[in-house]
């Protein structure tokens, strides 16, 4: 892994995906006594940064992979990901999903020609039927977050950041699978040489908090938490690149979170979903240590139910 | 009126205002059947393109006008825009509104550091109490949307998106007192040699549509819409304007507001309020008349109480 290679990465996968906008509010940095310059992966193509992961993760396929097929599970944003990104480079998407997936989720996989394979609600059901995927149609599988290819394409969010704005102190980022915080991190390694990479992380799915701790892949016995997207933990690719290079990991409480995200959607008249206020709320949380500095915030995604907020 | 005077206006407001950004969505340019470019002043300093007629209606008195204030009655965006505007030129703003104003507004209003002064909540008691400031204090009254130091500000929206999309067969926009639409219809004959000016207004607060009928200025009996900004009606200043400029006004429906709002939440991530959705509502009722033009839609503000949704 290298400068070179993530320069590779968003070269190729930039017809796929927007060059988002950084956007930034006085009032915020006046709150929060800091230049915050936000990342508006809300704005990204199906409304998240998992399109950069997904478009690359094909891309690095052979024709012949290609032509079988690709198969991940997922009931987020990476299902969408895969499925439109797939759809526009002529490449047939397997999505495992629990039956009890609501349906606006699988509305929006088939929006995007994905085709839904649906499995028992738990993690072993959803393995087995992915492996069954792959034997039977030759598709290859996809991790959402646990995968090379994709750690490099996420990592593309913070390089466009960073080539925007050399000059920031700290990127925050959310934790949750560990692929976006893991590509920040080299992004931040490679195009910058002071930039440290904050993770924010629900205290009540803490597990890249306390894998830092133990040094070794912690899970959650529960994942209480609004921010849906971060219920996942690490995986083997992603927690060396977390734990040589993220500097910290804040944990956030869930009123935390939800203030974040509504003070987000009244001042910044944008649209984010709790998983994107995490990081946010991570850095207001402990704004005092971060005054003056320049400061990236990743906004994740934007694709909530506006028919049911938190507030 | 002409041409030079919206690039003077434009050159002094500047410092006050923010350059909106316009954004673009594939999905409902597939949608509509044509280009689509939304002028986001829901992005505006405090939220909505009130700021622009606000800044100028002050920057337009002379220093000894200014040192004895400004005083307006709204209790909408108006109010926020004129004290913000009033702040940040060191001028003193009274503000009459309604007691029964929501106390949100009321408090948006403090937060700019106007002071409101409550009246009865009538037409006429709220001009008697704008006449009982200017007498007491000198203050200057300015009109919401009749006023020309107003009309040319709001004006400068459409200049920026002309500027930057010169070749736009048409901008909508929403009408309500009928000084955002005044102004985008002359910034239109201006900057461009065939855009045509479309409003967009709810049928429930038609008096736009039935005056350009009527030939004189029609008021509406009741005003029971969503369009909480479009609740006005047009001022001899700015009806002149409309008569002569403004190619057509499209009435809509309470139900294909909220749905053209909730579409533009959904798809573009962006907060507008239900004023701004009208315009887009108009041009989705109508689309089958514009197919493959280049179309600006004027979002005009971002102000809601996301507590109230109206989905």
């Amino acid at each position: 892994m290298n400068k070179e290679t993530l320069i590779e990465v968003h070269n190729r996968v930039k017809p796929y995906i927007h060059k988002t906008p950084v956007l930034t509010s006085e009032l915020i940095n006046e709150m929060v006594g800091a230049q915050v310059y936000f990342k508006c992966e809300n704005f990204q193509k199906m409304g998240a940064f998992k399109m950069r992961g997904a478009a690359n993760a094909i891309l690095s396929l052979s024709n012949e992979e290609r032509s079988k097929g690709v198969v991940t599970h997922s009931s987020g944003n990476f299902a969408q990901a895969l499925s439109l990104a797939a759809k526009k480079m002529g490449v047939k998407a397997y999505i495992v999903m629990p039956k009890n997936a609501p349906q606006v989720k699988k509305n929006a996989v088939k929006t995007y020609q994905g085709e839904i394979i649906e499995c028992d609600s738990n993690p072993i059901a959803r393995e087995e039927m992915a492996a069954e995927v792959q034997k039977e149609t030759g598709a290859t599988f996809i991790h959402p977050s646990n995968d090379d290819a994709v750690i490099y394409g996420q990592g593309t969010a913070a390089m466009e950041l960073l080539e925007a704005y050399p000059d920031l102190d700290y990127i925050f980022s959310p934790v949750g699978g560990g692929g976006l915080i893991a590509g920040t991190a080299l992004a931040a390694k490679y195009f910058s040489n002071h930039c440290k990479v904050i993770g924010g992380e629900p205290k009540n799915a803490d597990d890249a908090y306390r894998s830092l701790i133990s040094g070794k892949i912690e899970v959650n016995d529960q994942v209480n938490t609004i921010a849906d997207g971060l219920r996942t933990f690490l995986g083997d690719r992603n927690f060396p690149i977390i734990k040589k290079y993220v500097h910290q990991i804040i944990r956030v409480e869930e009123d935390e979170i939800v203030e974040a995200m509504k003070f987000i959607w009244e001042r910044m008249k944008i649209i984010i979903e709790p998983s994107s206020a995490v990081a946010f709320a991570a850095l207001l949380k402990n704004k005092s240590e971060f005054k003056n500095k320049n400061i990236g915030v990743i906004l994740s995604g934007g694709n909530v139910d506006v028919e049911n907020l938190p507030f």
